[in-house]
């Protein structure tokens, strides 16, 4: 172990950065051992000094981030946000300094400008804690599926709405009340927009999609659609059909030269895997030619799960300073079309109020298959009083298109009293 | 793209071999991207040039493994056995190539040797699909969490029992229906001895433990049980309990110095992540110390799939040999003792056969506590005739030694007419 020990430069020093700082001391012995050189934290840069740190020797401290960047072998980015990141992480990079870092909105709105700048210094860029906290997905597209053809990634990646929605069907209560209770235990923040809506799912999905398929998918390429529509009611009309609902964030080829990334509450049957990922936890399933179904599950959030992800990074890092070598390039060498939400074929379970009489089920059955759709299952009980029936129909695969045809269709229709709700069916 | 093609050097040309050739020359172009150069097959050696091999052209053939090995960049071993399987991957070692093998024998027979060897040619030895098909957890293991503490690892990693306990929980079937259709189906080898006593497990486990804890572990330190002794009533008993039996490898830290592996037939709650792995899949859960709990699922055999996990080795190890770096060293340096059986705590669920009149009970809790091992549950169901009960008691965690001691005491109470059978719990 000849080689002088490294030297760690720590961006930010929130709940994962401490994490970080507190397992480089207490495990330097293990992390020297599997890096083949020590690892030396040489600072910490925060925007506020003057705030009590416990358990980090104030002598790190500064709040010179550029300085602390040039005086570091490999810097860990844990400050979250666009800049001042995005600039120091290019300042690393063209300094030669190995980059980890955690922050998934940075990576997607500028990965492509990071993974080119990584590639033409020679130094690697790290990631895994920006995706799905500490499930090793980003390694495993990387490099397990290196000799593969993904077909589909599937996540259930935001931990705050799969606990909502878990509460929404164990407890049987409204969003906002599974909500209130998130922000409670910690799960959930006081402004939970980027969560529900969709944005933090949309991020990290967009950064998986673009290692699976080797193509520049951005944020903004990203269909979108939060759980805000979620009712008791369609969680409840999911269960009778012997599926959970599940925000889902997939990315999926589409023909031969496209890929599709969405992310948007969806039915899934129980017995899929991703349906038995309940509260905070993270899991993402890759569908690839060759390996069939894998799955990657573990806590999606956490300082210290995190700071785990982060360490495997800083140790993959060090090795390749000490031993040579780099992370593999992001070149999006495939550089297929990313296709809009008209080209994705999916199921979709629409509910019904509908007038209770002879007739009616004929009527929407003839409504689905005038846009070409055709129906899987149609399952009808009586509501108030007789006059009025739930219907709960499911269709075939079809477009999204002709699907959203339909919904407006049977909105039309004489004895329709009113669509409930539209929601997708994944996972068959 | 400059780098001359690499040429690989395939032994064995099997069920995973026919599968790697095929995949190597349909996705040659993918290959190359993500490689950084061609990957060319040079040769496939066989046993039997005699036979036919639809998809290999023929003029790679040859029945000259060693000379292949010679003009090999990369060889890629899926011989199986250990001779000359060793032979041939030391020689590739020694002269400077990379190698990827799938041979969990060997790697757990002689792996020290195989990873010191590569160690001191500093050349790569990738290994993915020995373990588990292509559920990447070697990778997790050796890369995501090695700035992490790994606390345990447990896996479902043998389909064929997997199926068979599968069989026997939803069909109510015995081992040898079981295992007859498991034939039929093609998940179970003529002569399923290596899977049914354990030995299949126990080599895969040996491999991890190895990764995991940094520590030489081999076969013959692995405690191991079969699923042999498990019968319909030990399933139906589990139910009982809200729990499945699955056949468990198992590696875990005991006390600061000492890990114990050991494979053998367990309960495990319903909701256990590893309890909804069915029929052929395979799955490992790695509890490390910051990390939490991580599971690695997919499909555990299976020619196409395997070689999946052999075609990400190839690729990391070209891009190695193009732009420098190797894998991991797998030195032993934490060099941990092996723990023998009776350092290991488990819990027990034991069924008993006694006579159905008061004071029974009483009699049997005494015994068990005169061990020193506490009582969790008793459950009484009455059988035949009301003259006789059948108890099923689970303990709390307590040595193999207490238990072994109380099993054999509770045998000579006076109305205890039977032990019928003896099972670990884990999982919780």
């Amino acid at each position: 172990m000849g080689a002088p020990a490294l030297r760690i430069g720590l961006l930010g020093c929130g709940n994962v950065g401490s994490q970080v700082a507190r397992l480089l001391t207490e495990h330097a012995a293990d992390l020297a051992a599997r890096s083949g050189t020590g690892l030396e934290l040489v600072g910490v840069a925060v925007r506020d000094l003057g705030r009590d740190r416990p358990g980090i020797d104030p002598a790190l401290l500064t709040d010179d981030a550029a300085g602390l960047v040039d005086r570091s072998d490999v810097v860990v980015e844990l400050m979250g946000g666009l800049e001042p990141a995005r600039t120091l992480v290019l300042q690393a990079i063209r300094a030669g300094a190995s980059v980890v870092t955690g922050n998934k909105a940075l990576l997607a709105q500028h990965g492509p400008e990071l993974f080119a700048a990584a590639d033409a210094a020679g130094v690697d860029l790290h990631f895994e804690a920006a995706v799905a906290g500490a499930v090793p997905v980003v390694r495993g597209v990387r490099e397990s599926l290196a000799g593969d053809r993904v077909l589909r990634v599937v996540g259930v990646v935001n931990g705050t709405t799969n606990f909502v929605l878990d509460r929404m069907t164990t407890h049987g209560v409204d969003l906002a009340a599974a909500l209130a209770e998130a922000q409670e235990l910690g799960y959930a923040e006081a402004d939970p927009s980027s969560d529900v809506d969709g944005a933090d799912a949309a991020a990290k999905i967009a950064i998986l999609a673009s290692l699976a398929f080797h193509t520049r998918v951005s944020l903004a390429d990203v269909t979108r659609d939060g759980i805000r529509e979620i009712r008791p009611a369609d969680v409840a009309a999911a269960r009778e059909q012997g599926h959970v609902v599940k925000l889902l964030a997939i990315a999926e080829r589409v023909g031969d030269d496209a890929v599709a990334v969405r992310v948007h509450p969806a039915l899934l049957p129980l017995d899929h895997p991703l349906a038995a990922v309940h509260g905070p936890f993270n899991a993402v399933v890759v569908e690839a030619e060759a390996a069939g179904r894998l799955m990657f599950y573990g806590a999606g959030a956490g300082g210290q799960q995190s700071a785990s992800a982060v360490l495997g990074d800083v140790v993959a890092a060090a090795r390749h300073r000490v031993l040579g070598g780099k992370s593999p390039s992001e070149s999006a060498y495939a550089d297929l079309r990313v296709a809009g939400p008209e080209e994705v074929r999916t199921r979709y379970l629409v509910r019904l109020r509908v007038d209770d009489r002879p007739g009616v089920l004929a009527q929407i059955a003839a409504g689905v298959a005038a846009r070409g759709v055709s129906i899987e299952t149609v399952r009808q009980s009586v509501g108030d009083g007789g006059a009025i029936a739930l219907l709960t129909v499911v269709t075939h695969a079809a477009s999204e298109e002709a699907l959203a045809a339909t919904a407006r269709d049977l909105a039309e229709l004489e004895p329709v009293q009113a669509v409930l709700s539209v929601l997708r069916v994944e996972g068959t």
